[in-house]
């Protein structure tokens, strides 16, 4: 398959406009306060805050003024004041006044972008505000809810959404990426199973091992046999999800006791085409209560995804250090779920560029 | 107003050629020594050294046969030796020695920049040398001169010229960006006055306060009302000047006595369309024969200035990071004084361009 | 000579394309292992390593798949299976195994590069591989035998190997750059011999002076009178050679005595068009088996190449920062082997390019 090749061309990689009309996440609900938050997102910068009804602000931290980031200005009441010459704005982002001014010129004032807080992360939409449907918010019921123990993580890395969405729903890669966090040698020879139904793109494995710590540490099943059906879901340009099913095979279950199940929502918000937030939030139905395995398994879970990042990073490297020879990224079978992604992203990407 | 607004097209802003008809502050007087210094400004990297009359010299840092910086090498006598093959040049610029080499080639010279050492600076013209004229430098008669006592300090700041004439002439941001060290809350409530007279472009403002301590400590006037007038003046590209004339309102003047003023020369060389060498002078006519004075008000400016500093910084970083975002600038009545010179620049540079 | 001249558009420069058909030392030949090394070269970057049979393997480091740097993966006998999803490549780049898959795509290979391994380095060529041609090897004799004792020093270069080599040809600069290390002022005045036959490019001097402490030491001549014949050859692409022979004017050699000589091969790659490696390997027949000669030699080259290295990267620096101002680069009758050598290299790009 050659660069020319239709088929490739419609695949999305780190030169794909991103896509705008969805739901990303831009900080954790906590992180969002009565002082204002600068955060780079989306190829465009915003000033974050809450109201004096406690409800998160996303505008653009731009002054439309001078350009001035309003996230070092001061809030008042439920607008913002402007650091550099004091321009106030309403929540909605209207210019109300302007010192030593009675006219406030009609066009002064800046982009709001629609924000919806759910659980533990505030999303926001980045396309025409109008369009912003809260039905379309990828946020999974379990996130957050109380029935799950919950532990939050976060990453910045230097490489395209794109290909972090990849590496998540490619499977394959644990047993060499991941020898010695995530991945066992079983997972190599598991045979995957795809799951895509138009837009929906899965991947499931299921393997019999002895469990990575990550899991077996906290179910104090070290040295069991245990059953692992691992799924990968690609759910939104914003959101992957990753999803463990665990089954001791020397311990009968008794027939009300659900499996131990982990499900990591995966909040993927690009900076820009070729770096990202990567938030992550573990949830699970076991060893609840329980705020030292939070932190075993949050660190045990940032030592995998350190890996996933130094992964992305050495590709971004290597496509700038090998750029001037002609190169062809030639695909596997195993790829299937991610080309369809890709094909699905650039597919978007299409329909916005009209 | 709109990015295609012909009226916005009118302005310059960080993209505009820089203006080389003009004179420039390159160093200190006392920077130039018999030692040659090399310093990047206008799009352009110089050499600079005293000759043996003691008046300064600058050349074309890049020799003209490979490239070497003469910074690199040694005087000797008026003229300066490149470290990397001996090619000696005169002081004006004229190669006339090549080692080993009885023939020079005609064209073998490095350019030449006129100079004027006035005071404390030493201004360089970047137009065509025989449309150097003296005349046209702007340096004030009071700076430098015996009857004001005088401070020098300086920044490099990573953004536009322009943007720093308009921070300048922009009055109305004292009380916001500067409200611990220059402004007082009265400064956003007090009435503007432009005077805007073709190219000569000030704005004046009268308050009422209490001085901020870089005023009211070297007069002794802490907790006294007092009237301060200040005003800006953009004189040339590479010549701003602030006044401020103290007025205290507890104490009667006598009649024989000069009010309490200050005078700031803001010497204003780009490095580059987006650095910028900044140099300022304040020069006082009050506290006199104070060395200690001197130091209090260069840290209380310093301090002040790296507001503007971060002000310029991060609106150039707002520029870079919501690149892809369509932005229209939008201007406010007090704007007037800075978009005329915007106007002015934008005029001069498209008079270079023909 | 301006811009527009023709004459000046055959000088290859740091803007010139890269000489793929060329024969490049690529490592020295203990950095290559049983364990993989990742090395940025002409614009690609490769992994090392040895094969079974001791021999050296060069591959294109990029997997072919997604990207991932092969330098970070395994060997498995004489092949390399990639850290990211396992899969295997044999020697001579073609994937071989792909875990959890019947079939291998057929285009599924790594690029592999020719290399020769001779004395102390590991050449590779870059153009087509059966166009690769042992003969065409720069490798001297001299360089690893027995009969020379030999030193190696490596420098990284953030410049063009066009410069680096242009610098090399030419002697003129010794007294100006070198004058505490290499350079004698009689070198200034000695008359250049240039020996120009097609592509063999050489500049010779003879002075008589005291000879520099890198070579009185080791010689026990400090403080005599001694003739110093100084060659400069541009060999190839990959190579340029300098040798040094040197005869005691106060006292007479031995019939059978070879005069005491220094040849230091300089192993010039480039890694793009403006950054180098640089190894050098000084030979020579004199002060033999003394180690802490051998050591001696090394530091008083490495002082000396680094100014070499300080001129590269400020000429480097020049060339950016004065980028707006119009320049045009003179020669002088001594840059003679210089422009030779770049118009050479020119012509040799040129052939490429068709």
């Amino acid at each position: 398959m050659s660069d020319q090749d239709p088929a490739r061309a419609q695949l999305a990689d780190a030169t794909t406009p991103l896509i705008r009309n969805a739901w990303y996440v831009v900080a954790r609900a906590d992180e969002i306060t009565r002082a204002p938050l600068g955060r780079d997102v989306m190829e465009t910068s915003l000033v974050l805050y809450r109201g004096e009804d406690g409800a998160p602000v996303a505008l653009q931290n731009r002054c439309c003024h001078r350009s001035f980031p309003l996230a070092h200005g001061s809030l008042e009441g439920d607008g913002i004041r402007c650091g550099y010459h004091g321009l106030l704005y309403a929540r909605d982002g209207r210019c109300i006044e302007i010192p030593m001014q009675d006219k406030i010129p009609p066009h002064l004032c800046l982009r709001a972008y629609p924000l919806v807080e759910r659980g533990p992360f505030v999303w926001a939409w980045f396309g025409a505000a109008d369009a912003a449907d809260e039905d379309l918010l990828p946020h999974p019921a379990w996130l957050g809810a109380p029935d799950w123990d919950i532990y939050i993580g976060y990453l910045l890395i230097n490489a395209s959404y794109v290909h972090m969405h990849e590496n998540l729903l490619d499977l394959s890669h644990l047993s060499f990426l991941h020898p010695k966090t995530f991945g066992t040698p079983e997972y190599a020879r598991a045979p995957v199973e795809l799951a895509i139904k138009g837009t929906d793109i899965q991947v499931w494995r299921r393997v019999e091992c002895q469990l990575p710590d990550i899991y077996a540490v906290p179910l104090q099943w070290q040295g069991c046999r245990a059953e692992r059906s691992s799924g990968s879901q690609f759910v939104a340009p914003g959101l992957h999800v990753n999803t463990g099913i665990l089954r001791n095979l020397e311990r009968a279950a008794t027939a009300d006791e659900a499996l131990p199940t982990i499900r990591v929502a995966q909040l993927i918000t690009p900076i820009d085409r070729t770096h990202l937030h990567y938030w992550f939030a573990g949830c699970r139905n076991f060893a609840r209560g329980r705020p030292d395995i939070d932190d075993f398994m949050r660190s045990a879970q940032i030592k995998a995804f350190t890996e996933d990042q130094f992964a992305m990073e050495e590709i971004a490297r290597m496509q700038r250090v090998d750029g001037h020879t002609p190169h062809t990224e030639m695909h596997i079978p195993t790829d299937a779920a991610g080309l369809a992604m890709r094909r699905h992203l650039r597919a978007l990407a299409a329909r916005e560029a009209l």
